[in-house]
């Protein structure tokens, strides 16, 4: 069973890198950016048949590893 | 119009991020994970009304920034 974790900051939170990038897409003729966020997707391939109890997984390796909470947001979804 | 970009690595491209994390895991007494791959997200927040023509927008900021198309692959979607 394959699950994604897409970690991004949470709203505030200043995002140099995706500020960085908004100037650079400016600077390439692309004035109609208004803001850019960017964040982490992860994919993990899990030995687990079970989708419930996959997303429960990684819902803990988010809470454990993957995710920061002070800063960051993490949504799970099943790929496959 | 928000467009989300999730940039990726190639099949067969090493992710030593992707790596560490999975031993990471398994240390947590995760053991079920069998492989990890990391990638990005770039969420734009773009001053264009039309979805067309925002994600076609976004498909050219990929192209010309946001990915390394030696190495990596992306795909687009309309958030709202």
């Amino acid at each position: 069973m394959k699950v994604r974790v897409t970690v991004s900051l949470k709203e505030g939170v200043l995002d140099p890198q995706g500020k960085a990038i908004g100037h650079a897409l400016h600077v390439l003729d692309f004035p109609e950016v208004r803001e850019v966020r960017v964040g982490k997707v992860i994919e993990l391939d899990l030995d687990e048949a079970d989708a419930a109890r996959a997303q429960e997984r990684a819902i803990e390796m988010a809470k454990g590893l993957l995710a920061n909470q002070v800063i960051e947001d993490f949504r799970t979804e099943i790929v496959q």
